[in-house]
């Protein structure tokens, strides 16, 4: 049994605290308003985040930071990225070389191309800690809460704490992988949205499912192309947190980078489509990094330019399609062959 | 512009015989059944496999086997999997060293395990012919022939008729890739049959997007594990005929292997399910064939098997998904990782 707190109580972090009171930990959910602290305890519910569930008797719930971190083996980091790095600062009082931090955010930081693992290590540069450790899968937060089979990966530099991670959290309806390679398993779940915005846009310009699987499995080609280059394993992406979650992220109309590229596709502009949608539109902000950062470092990413375009450029959403249908005709499987070549041939 | 005869008057045959008439070459769609050449002339339609479809004025339609195959360069063979060694008997008299086939067919076939080009080629064995093309990939024929836009790939080990291929196909809203891989492109149609049938269990059994997810992306790691045994390029299953069509034959509710798996989720027994869809499930063939192949091949595939158990055994679905769910803890990439080091570090 270990000590576990979950630091951020919307719909993913909550899930999890679930997961965790399964397997008999001492499981601690915080988050920064002291409201709905007041409002988990007295009903029982995450209504705003993850209606119509029933939350555990034995889940604990904190609003001071000191109080939730008393003691703890476990941090489970769920809050939006962009409050990773001020949340990173508070927690250096609470943590200790046997701290384990596991993180559940997906994105990447615009400006600093940095990911989440990487903005987390550069706050606690100061601190003491044992580990960072991604986790990572398709996993609507509303299946797991009703115990629907769901599989994830967890993925850590450090092997131990990926194992340690895999035992922390599996039960018989969650199961974990383990991987080495934080840095795929964290770009997979970045760049995917802006695969996830592309299906939407798809979808909107009333195409059809061919040329929604053509998006999903060239998308897939080049995230891994651009992640190769960052220093992933390409295998990362025929993964869980790879084509996993591409799948579900592009295939399900609850998604919200789906939505947003439906908008876009059926022609509305992006000041609209933002507006409407009334939240963080994740792929917007990773379309917007990972093109700069292609250009940066010299990578082919006809689909994600194609996207860009349109969110930035307005560009036609149609031409942009008929551009990437357009283009010189090659084999298939070249440029995969030739980075797994590269790295499998020495 | 080359003489096209498509063999097999199916949805996939006319839409391809439309695509070629795009292209301006001379197109003849063959049927062995002369009330629906007759039918087709007269309406400029194919109401039984593409209702609401006009057929292009250009399209000639015929019955008579030599009428359709005098002076013919390429053949398009889209026939039922069942009739494909009966049809090539039937071409021998009219085909030459310069005859290309290409086929469109996805399956296994019992008994002999083998894939359609080498049926293909068995039954060609006296005879003189060119080369043999697989074309494959995410494509619902309706989609084609509304022109939305698609990808596929064509594969043979002669890599000059599968760019000759590409050249034949290509449109603004129909790409070709080219692999030389045919063993991994057509194992790659052919397996995802049984994917799609344990997606349907899945939804079937209610459980969500997160299980699908799973399922694909676990199947997605067998079916690479049993191809790169019989030779397949492992890079292929990343590809349209891997990932991208598993996407679309695993998501859609338009699928036949899907709906067929969705009934037996729902506790419905095989003979039910085969009567009521009226027609070939491939996937349950294919199931059957891949079980026994696995078995001779010692290759591990615990997906495939459940479903072999659910299918012939009366396995609960309920009860393989918990199974799958339950298996020793394990990294993720290590058994595909080891796939590739085997093949590329060398």
């Amino acid at each position: 049994m270990a000590n576990v707190t979950v630091l951020g109580a919307g719909s993913w972090g909550t899930a999890l605290a679930m997961v965790l009171c399964d397997n008999h930990h001492r499981v601690r959910l915080w988050t920064h308003n002291e409201r709905h602290k007041i409002e988990m305890e007295r009903t029982k519910q995450n209504k705003k985040y993850l209606p119509d569930v029933t939350l555990p008797d034995e889940l604990e719930f904190e609003h001071d930071l000191s109080e939730a971190l008393h003691s703890v083996d476990v941090i489970i980091l769920v809050v939006p990225t962009k409050a990773i790095r001020e949340t990173c600062k508070k927690i250096i009082p609470f943590i200790n070389s046997n701290t384990i931090i596991v993180h559940g955010s997906k994105g990447i930081e615009p400006q600093t191309h940095m990911r989440i693992s990487e903005m987390i290590a550069q706050e606690l540069t100061e601190a003491k800690y044992h580990s960072i450790v991604a986790l990572s899968g398709p996993s609507h937060a509303e299946e797991v809460s009703l115990r629907h089979p769901t599989t994830v990966t967890a993925a850590s530099s450090n092997l131990n704490s990926a194992r340690y991670t895999q035992d922390l959290f599996m039960t018989d309806y969650f199961r974990v992988y383990t991987s080495k390679d934080i840095v795929g398993v964290e770009l997979g779940g970045a760049l995917k949205n802006i695969i996830a915005l592309g299906a939407g846009i798809s979808d909107g310009l009333g195409y059809g499912d061919n040329a929604k699987a053509a998006l999903i499995t060239r998308g897939l080609a080049e995230i891994t192309r651009l992640a190769t280059v960052k220093g992933a394993n390409p295998l990362t992406f025929i993964g869980l947190s790879g084509v996993g979650d591409l799948i579900v992220t592009c295939t399900s109309v609850h998604s919200r980078n789906w939505r947003a590229g439906n908008m876009l596709g059926k022609g509305h502009r992006l000041e609209t489509v933002l507006e409407e949608m009334g939240m963080t539109v994740e792929g917007v902000r990773t379309t917007e990094a990972v093109h700069q950062l292609a250009q940066k470092l010299n990578v082919k990413m006809p689909i994600t330019n194609g996207i860009y375009d349109v969110i930035f450029n307005k560009k036609s959403a149609k031409k942009v399609v008929d551009d990437l249908m357009s283009r010189d005709r090659t084999t298939e499987i070249e440029d995969i062959a030739a980075i797994l070549t590269n790295r499998y041939s020495d």
